[in-house]
């Protein structure tokens, strides 16, 4: 097992990392009352739901299936959390357990920080792009009409419990969706993971556990180093989001779940390295690299077909005539390197979105 | 200018108690961006919106006006608050403010605390209710179909700014109400403030400002102390619970809004005393005055007709049957000394209950 600790004073918590990790004695140690609220989707339901119900026998369980897609990432769905919880008289000592992937464990986490004023949670990650990345930092929330992530909160879990075992079921496209996140962290910080993803991204990409194992440890202590820094996204927490304003962007134009977020935040890396070239601060040998990388990982390297850069303007609230309309976006001064870039010139922005556009 | 300071380490904030306190000068001072939310109901729109929206001149201010009412305290109306600042593309730099009650204010605070993960927000209470409760301590959220206030999270303000003048145009109903929780600080923790509030009953009921502005710094320092000791309602805030689970009980089986929070909690306080009583606590005497109290200050001193001691079994989640069915309460030991009672007798409690009903 492997283990690394989120230090946030009062609310520092451990993430654990192995086959076969979610034990009914680790769950006996967390779990402080008798009331388990178990929330997963229809589709973990069928993989997962029993075996870890048969890990909590010790307590009241009661489960909650949500339909899984991000559509569903909603007020609304949260109801049926509420509803379940109050319905069989949950009380303040009550805990929540989010077993799925990032939509499951933002929406348990915001059910769970809005619970009566907030009651603990645990993140069960069951995708390889909720283990590095979701479910460690603290955010939570879901989507709104108008935005993504707009309704939330920085909620911390009691524990993030991450099952190795449970990437055997993992379809390689969430597998590679995944690895776009672990991409990231070594293009926004650590040259040298990002060469070991290289060398290794073969037996990543086929789920060779020892590697995985590695990727996810690497990812959740490069995660947990910057959320300690900046819990609440003052500064620093920001070179998270490398690649995510356009992807933002891209999910947007295609309607949410039509593409999975690593998807679309492997294009925008894409294009945040040929801007950073277009800067002067990468050089082609890197954003080939970045490309065949991503290429490499089974991720695209290109905006969807028929999104145009006209697309790419109207999702990222950009506007030419806008005077306070500048955007924020993460680039790199070299790979290994992200920093916050607030002066971009909207001019040299659309040229480049243009120049990689279908 | 009366001011108290909640300190809360990062999380303190100033309450200032006066006429004419919300200045452009001091909403200047307090607001660091530039976008203004100010959300408020439809009946003080009518009567304070134009006043406090002309000292935001120097702002970009977007107003939102919610329904009058406790019905409207819910997920669905929070959607207003999100769609207007998600249209007018506020940032995480926008600054909410409630203009109105304790309805207005636990919404806005909970839609400040859940907008992209937490904005910052001016409390400016309009009800005597709001001002010497409410307002401070950071409580926030909306009701359930199945439960009071059962989404909410714990999320302080910026500043309260209670400003005197606007108790004019309260209705005497609403003062009564408001005196019905200056009477539960006096009750749970200050015999002193007890009897001042004996003393002047008559002068706060009929709205004179010096002794209003007394009770309600005297009122607020006591919320204050208690919140900075117990900040999530670990142990001692509780105390502030004096009169409310009966109350709540009250306002549930009524449907919520028939009664006013005030009035129901008066009675509340009347079946805490007489519990206290019957468990030797209080003597008759003391009974006496916290009936003759409530009822000099307007406030009911009896459940409404027709509520038995069934209704509030039901409403208390107290179930005869249940093993883990202990209820707890907030009595006193002596007035001016609230206590937490977790081991009450039910049929003690439901023949108080008894002897109280019409």
């Amino acid at each position: 097992m492997r283990a690394l600790k989120v230090d946030l004073g009062e609310r520092s918590y451990p993430i654990e990392i192995g086959p076969d990790i979610v034990s009914s004695e680790r769950l006996k140690a967390l779990i402080a009352g008798r009331q388990v609220l178990l929330v997963t989707n229809d589709t973990i339901a069928a993989l997962y739901l029993d075996q870890v119900r048969s890990e909590l026998n010790d307590f009241d369980v009661v489960s909650v299936i949500l339909p899984d897609g991000e559509e569903y990432k909603k007020l609304e769905t949260l109801d049926q959390i509420y509803t379940t919880a109050l319905t069989h008289r949950f009380s303040r000592n009550a805990t929540f357990i989010a077993l799925g992937g990032g939509v499951v464990g933002d929406m348990v986490g915001f059910a769970a920080a809005t619970y009566q004023r907030g009651v603990p949670f645990i993140q069960i990650p069951t995708t390889l792009l909720a283990q590095v990345d979701s479910s460690v930092g603290g955010k939570t929330g879901v989507n709104h009409p108008l935005g993504k992530n707009m309704i939330g909160s920085f909620y911390q879990p009691l524990a993030v419990l991450i099952d190795t075992a449970m990437l055997e079921t993992l379809p390689p496209r969430e597998v590679s969706a995944g690895l776009a996140e672990i991409i990231k962290y070594g293009l926004l910080g650590d040259f040298d993971f990002l060469s070991w993803t290289e060398v290794n991204i073969d037996e990543l990409k086929a789920k060779n556990k020892e590697y995985l194992a590695e990727a996810i440890e690497r990812a959740c202590q490069m995660k947990a180093n910057i959320v300690m820094r900046d819990e609440l996204e003052g500064d620093i927490r920001a070179l998270l989001n490398l690649g995510h304003t356009f992807g933002h962007a891209i999910e947007a134009h295609l309607s949410y779940g039509t593409w999975l977020h690593g998807e679309a935040v492997s294009v925008g890396m894409v294009l945040a390295s040929k801007l950073s070239h277009h800067l002067g601060y990468l050089n082609e040998a890197d954003v080939r690299k970045v490309i065949s990388l991503c290429e490499r990982a089974g991720l695209p390297s290109k905006p969807p077909k028929g999104m145009v850069v006209e697309d790419f303007i109207e999702h990222m609230a950009v506007d030419k005539k806008s005077i306070d309309g500048r955007i924020r976006l993460i680039l790199m001064r070299a790979l290994g390197h992200a920093y916050i870039e607030e002066s971009i010139e909207t001019d040299a922005l659309f040229s480049v979105i243009a120049s990689c556009c279908h």
